[in-house]
């Protein structure tokens, strides 16, 4: 297919790679341009804005940073919302709000074009293993016929549903269900430590039993080796997210509680010097919270 | 060895007969006589008191309900404080307050026996396939010596450091982890259910991908299909738990905010009936706060 | 002076006829027009539009209900921006969010015209007697320039800063606190009446002893009474204006952790049913949480 | 009347003094001796025991610390409940735990002696004028038989109910009520600072118009000040209050989440250092969580 890939950054850099090696006649686009360059020795043709980018694409996906990013890629007047062809498709593949996925939503049924939405799960090495989970979401017919486009990128695609947001409403949930894991585990570990039990210990028992899961050994070594930089994801982006999730809560009626203490102590982490540590930073807040150095 | 076993709830009754399959001559106790009777035809032998059970043994193991009980099987007249040989070890398996647990070390220490702790995670099923995690803390060598009691109960001895509280205190915030993951699911289900995403196919999507544990799974599939009842462990004992470990905490001069919300959202829980439910009925909390029906 | 009033709602109708009462030339505009009519047998000229209003006027003020109408009255093409002369203020009492306010002032003074806030604390009686409590922020000779329109309007005039929005950040953060007694109120009086206290009796104590102040007496009154409804400010105007505290605080890095609490409680009680009860609702909700029926 | 008094710290001193100056007979015992002794020139008699003090008693007053001391003076070999002549009435107005004062009026009853609970609220400083807000509860005739020894501590005696605890329960849900405007007053101002509020102005306002209440005034001009010490009550005496206001709510499995946020942030205040400083440090707690200095 020809697809429009927007966003080069640490994860669309790999999934880009990744569409380029399943056969795909891809053209590039990326702020810094150079980033798109070094594409073209793998087939890639690089466009100079996104809408030269999707001008001919049956398939336009964008993995940008922020809203921000995203609506410059597709509102602006370069942006691809002008040039997509009818019919076809943009997969929205960032982490962006609800609100501005619903909006997206109507602007390209104006322009009688396809919107989906594909947020992933999975930090940059996975994106290099084509092992993201992808969450889609939007018309099942659509998705299905981004199939080819999808695969490639991911180890399995999950289906949430037929509104586009839906897919963001996951991503975003997901994300705080991550940062709630830290904020407990960070408040466990604390106390631990103060009872003197050795915190790699204790990690090595949670991560062999009951929390068996990647999340938890991820972020469980983190937080015992007092890891938090370089920040693999730092923490005002994880504040960002943290913030969408309430914003989608709040248009919904929705109280998150151990979202609000999330989001709480970020903003204290913030305040208290860690704004370049990587987000789990909350625990390291909440060891000095318990008075631990 | 001889091994006095005191407590023979829907936990004890396992752990006792995989302690009778080891070939360990086992004495039994329990306040409701009747549920010890029936182990005879085992070969167990049966005490009319912890006293009495303890008499010769050479390590007793209490699996009691809660302090209350842990109290009287080894504090009261008839506890096995007043009987258990020099030497001879106390294992404490309940789920019990740090403080007990170091009153309890005193006490056993000033009538020159061994006390070590070795708690449990695992559902009554993995009991009965001793497939327990057994979390074990006090003197190194003590707890070596009752390696052939505590490996016929489990899949694996975790051991945490020399103070037997140490083990108490991994039990405790192990459980408060869990009361974290099932606020924080609970809160994400509801969520992703106002968005009209289907709750069955979000816990599939989460437990096939980061969040792929034992306890997501588990308590995952109870909130989709809204099954809290019959309880598996009831919202007051859960609750009892929590508030053991901010009791803990407090000794410690630690803050754990979340667990403060999910006591908080339990008190609110039985508040509104929901008493007789499982302790996941938090999660039910949730919804109802989220307008769902 | 010659002062065009926007905003005719049950707080801006009294401010009007204030002003009205002291002499100024004041010229009306309402979304519903009939709403300004009934002033003119008082001398008051009625407009057309914002545009309209302010089109010769020394002082325009606006008092309106969010920052939709404020943004209308004043940034769209019938709005004030438009007419009102160089060198004349637009003094808004609207409680607004920090962002807005900041965007006015930058807008006026693209313009050329003066922008000061001044936002009150006061319920429509308080309006009506000339008693509220004027907050006002902005250039302070701007501000002196306006004491003959803000002074026949209320009690006392208190002058925050020579920035616009700090005035925006005293009233929102004032509505915060209010909506912090309200909760830890309601939670203190469930207490009490679990243990069987006439809930008048503790507020009268309370209201006698150290919290004798107006918001303890009001909101005090209505929880011992439960007396939610008819509501005089609706619950989810309080959500917004808490809303907009905790944005104005993410702004400046602040976690207010009882501002959370407050909001996710609001949520819950509108998830509950609540939402045309007062917003002193959340004390019902903590009532009922608390198993009182 | 003939009244034992028991316990000469800073609020029981002054409190002593006005008995004597009221004309009663009055026997002192403090721990320390000699804080009694200096009482003697004006007419105290000082006894070596609790029970010593009490023997003769018509009324035996308790102004102590804590459980601990209360019990002591109470419950022990040398306390009270020893000695206190049948019919006479001890006069609880420590700040103690609704457990503690159930079971006292418990073992009072078996001893045929009255107790009622009148806990104060006020600074030393009000104890020496006389003008402490007394709230009793007990038998109402009893509480009516103990008037002429309670009204001369205060300015006014409120009554709340006839189950002693009714007492207890106030005073602590009014001690959290402190907490809170605490809490809240400390999150307002820093975010009023970040702005470039003047926190004195800031104060100044809210106490001259809805929060004009004592309570505002104390605790806005320390927080505005930023003077937490020298301590008037300290931060770990203000942490025990609030444990047992959390306790008395447990108890009757009522949710209290403001005070949840006030009892961790105690907690944190004084894993960061603050343990001497005034229980108000929560404010400074706040105002370094939001990054100021």
């Amino acid at each position: 297919m020809k697809v429009a890939f927007l966003g080069l950054g640490n994860m669309g850099e790999h999934m880009a790679a990744n569409l380029l090696k399943a056969g795909h006649e891809v053209t590039l686009w990326n702020r810094t341009i150079s980033r798109a360059e070094r594409f073209r020795s793998e087939g890639a043709r690089v466009a100079s804005s996104p809408a030269d980018a999707a001008r001919n694409a049956d398939v336009a996906i964008t993995m940008l940073a922020d809203d921000h990013a995203v609506s410059f890629a597709v509102e602006s007047t370069d942006g691809l919302l002008q040039t997509l062809p009818k019919g076809a498709v943009h997969i929205s593949c960032s982490t962006i709000s609800v609100a501005l996925s619903q909006r997206l939503a109507q602007e390209h049924a104006q322009h009688d074009q396809q919107y989906i939405t594909a947020p992933v799960f999975g930090r940059p090495e996975a994106a290099a293993a084509a092992k993201l989970f992808i969450v889609a979401a939007g018309k099942q017919d659509i998705v299905e016929r981004c199939k080819p486009v999808l695969d490639p990128m991911g180890q399995r695609v999950f289906y949430m549903g037929d509104k586009p947001e839906m897919a963001n409403v996951v991503k975003l949930s997901g994300n705080f269900l991550i940062g709630a894991v830290v904020e407990s585990l960070g408040e466990a570990i604390a106390l631990a430590r103060k009872y003197g039990i050795d915190p790699h210990q204790y990690v090595e028992l949670l991560t062999s039993s009951l929390f068996a899961a990647p999340v938890y050994k991820t972020y469980g070594g983190i937080i015992a080796d007092q890891r938090y930089s370089p920040a693999g994801f730092k923490l005002r982006l994880g504040l960002k997210d943290v913030k969408l999730v309430i914003a989608a809560a709040e248009a919904v009626d929705t109280p998150l509680p151990i979202a609000s203490i999330v989001r709480d102590h970020m903003l204290t982490a913030i305040g208290r010097g860690m704004e370049d540590l990587d987000w789990s930073a909350t625990a390291k807040l909440a060891a000095e919270n318990a008075g631990l150095k």
